[in-house]
């Protein structure tokens, strides 16, 4: 049998017992025959706690001494977890991302990984050894300072992993049972998907599906690694991530999920004077200052003014940089006024099934109308409808869509088993 | 001007504000024109913590392990010192022990640097930056695993950084104002001792002086680097040790101070047979088992039973294991019985001037005499007496020394700054 790389979350090793826990199943894998190579992220709150640590010494800490820091974290729970591994009878050896060969660029906080060099990891595997690695962290090419890949880190550490050491598969331990087709804790019948593609999933991932991250789907796919999701709690088979070509399309659903995102906020800029390049100054602005759009409308100019209105979409933690970035812009663009909306939330149904349906956008908006939910924005992609929607009536699109789709369990199938959802 | 190292311990930044507090007094050696080299130890408690932790996962953690744990201690504290100087305007690099060249032999828990090879720390400071580095840890040179050195394990890669880098002082800060000739706990008007040798601080350290380690003292014997020991919490001079030809003859005291030990416990074997070997086959056996044997006396041998007594002292932490591997000796020496006695103390008279100076150890015996204390065994060297008492008369002998050698100042000087005398 081939290698396995496993990779644990904080809620799986939050204390003691869970890293007990986890090392049994760890031990399990490596008795049934396998190579067993493990991602392991900080403990629980470590990180924040760590955060909260460097908010108290200093309101603004370089780049390079905030990755040293945070980093600790996960140093403590791979040693941790070696140690309850030993304790079981396996011999497990733990190393950092540099010792693991992730080797990075130097943007500190958010580093793209260059390559892996895992010789440690292979010589530890080769020898009989359980390697365990630090996610979310690397070592940068040049300057051989100490890295880390920001958000959703470790499940890329764990993909990119796997893919060096052609892995089998690469599995991304987590609360819940897999990837649901809404989120069980609003649609309470929402089944577990067995399979879904890559494409799919960074769809799901861009809708705002916060199981698995963006980066680490995309790493996956270039190396068309596959990805099992599941549940660190249960025994039970999770989803599976892969290529699309390995789904039986009779089992092809139109739909396979349908994905929300509140993290959202909604710029208007009021009386654009409807001329050529208005809108590329705009955008200008807003990219020169780091902040990614969503979601683009432009209202039909009103002929009596000569007069439009562009709204987009992007993070909430970024709104107050961008009015700002268009404050600044008045004078030079002359429009008449900016407007902020933080209580938006977007809406998605995401299927590789949509592509060969027609009239999957009048059923959903159908369905929302029913449900009394306007819509203030809409986009789409080949396999994605996104629509902007009244943060309030996020539950109730969610669930109409679901139910519009035919997505319901016969009964309830998703427990989250950790409680704290992360 | 020169380099200078300077060695925080961990109740200098024991929290945010204590960080700060070294990070402006780091900042102020830097504006003076030095170029700075830090050494830090984990914060406050965190490695007893971890140390914690690592009990809850495993009864009997594989020492590669534990090193890779506690090493996170010193991560965090290095990463928020190097940020809080950044805040007061200064770059500052951290570097792991790995990173600023401190290679050991591979013995976890107590590794033994081999070499120092800070080509990064150079680096930095020729560039204007202030390094911090990681104290208590390196990385082994044969299977580049993370090592650490054991208790003081900080002092000893501060003096070995100072050595390599050709520094002017290696400065190790702590709580006192250096050296006192008694603990200023025991002995209200006990005088900083502004200067000492590395001979007798060695001597010290062996008497149960805490402030400084061994093997930090040996090393810089060896290397002839000047240690400042001094208090991070006042900007008074402390107790400079270096090579005895340094200091001023006429200067010289007969006695630099008197040091205690209450760690020690002391093991009778009574009824040993008197023949030749059998001395070796005890003290063989003890030595087997890893324990360090401090003082031994033999009585004269009964003449009608041709039997003797055998009393030695030895760390209180060993005395179970000591106690067990004598017991199996029992008959194969054919002793009487064991008497174990961890109610013991130990108290010693150091100082270069006894070497010229008759009549010290009778002067000493004439002190603890007339505070009633008797003396239980003896030990010592060409500038140190040491004797075992009965413990709880340690403070009374101490008082009674440090007054007959007139070590008393006419004021209290000692002032210890931190709290947890750590």
């Amino acid at each position: 049998m081939g290698i396995v790389v496993q990779k644990y979350g904080g809620s799986s090793v939050a204390d003691a017992n869970g890293i007990k826990r986890v090392a049994q199943r760890i031990v399990a894998t490596k008795k049934a025959g396998h190579d067993v190579c493990v991602v392991v992220s900080a403990m629980g709150d470590t990180t924040d706690e760590l955060l909260d640590l460097a908010e108290q010494v200093s309101p603004l800490p370089p780049g390079r001494e905030l990755d040293m820091l945070v980093t600790a974290g996960e140093r403590i729970s791979m040693a941790l977890l070696a140690m309850a591994i030993a304790n079981l009878g396996q011999t497990a050896r733990s190393f950092t991302g540099s010792q693991a060969g992730v080797i990075t660029d130097s943007t500190h906080g958010r580093a793209k990984i260059i390559d892996v060099t895992p010789g440690r990891i292979e010589t530890a595997l080769v020898a009989g050894d359980i390697a365990i690695v630090a996610g979310f962290q690397g070592v940068s090419m040049d300057t051989k300072d100490i890295t880390t890949l920001g958000r959703g880190g470790s499940d890329t550490t764990a993909v990119a992993l796997a893919a060096a050491l052609d892995a089998e598969v690469c599995e991304i331990y987590t609360d819940v049972d897999g990837i649901f087709t809404a989120d069980p804790r609003i649609v309470r019948t929402a089944r577990r998907i067995p399979r879904v593609s890559y494409e799919e999933m960074l769809e799901m991932c861009a809708s705002g599906a916060k199981i698995l991250h963006l980066r680490c789907v995309e790493y996956a796919r270039r190396h068309n690694m596959p990805i099992h999701v599941r549940s660190s709690f249960s025994q039970r088979s999770g989803t599976w991530v892969t290529d699309s070509e390995e789904r039986d399309p009779v089992e092809q659903a139109i739909i396979s999920g349908v994905a929300h995102d509140r993290s959202e906020a909604k710029i208007t800029v009021v009386g654009v004077p409807d001329k050529v390049g208005e809108a590329a100054t705009i955008f200008e602005a807003l990219a020169e200052s780091g902040i990614n759009i969503d979601m683009i409308v432009q209202n039909i100019s009103a002929a009596s003014t000569a007069r439009t209105d562009i709204s987009f979409t992007m993070p909430r933690e970024d709104g107050q940089v961008a009015m700002t970035a268009l404050s600044r812009l008045q004078g030079q663009v002359g429009y008449d006024r900016l407007l902020y909306d933080d209580r938006i939330g977007k809406v998605s149904l995401v299927g590789a099934g949509m592509r060969s349906h027609p009239g999957v956008t009048a059923k959903f908006f159908a369905a929302l109308a029913s449900a009394g939910v306007n819509i203030e924005m809409i986009s789409t992609s080949e396999i994605r409808i996104s629509v902007i929607i009244d943060e309030d009536l996020i539950d109730s699109a969610v669930t109409a869509a679901h139910r519009a789709f035919e997505l319901d369990s016969d009964e309830v199938e998703a427990v989250v088993y950790g409680g704290t959802g992360r």
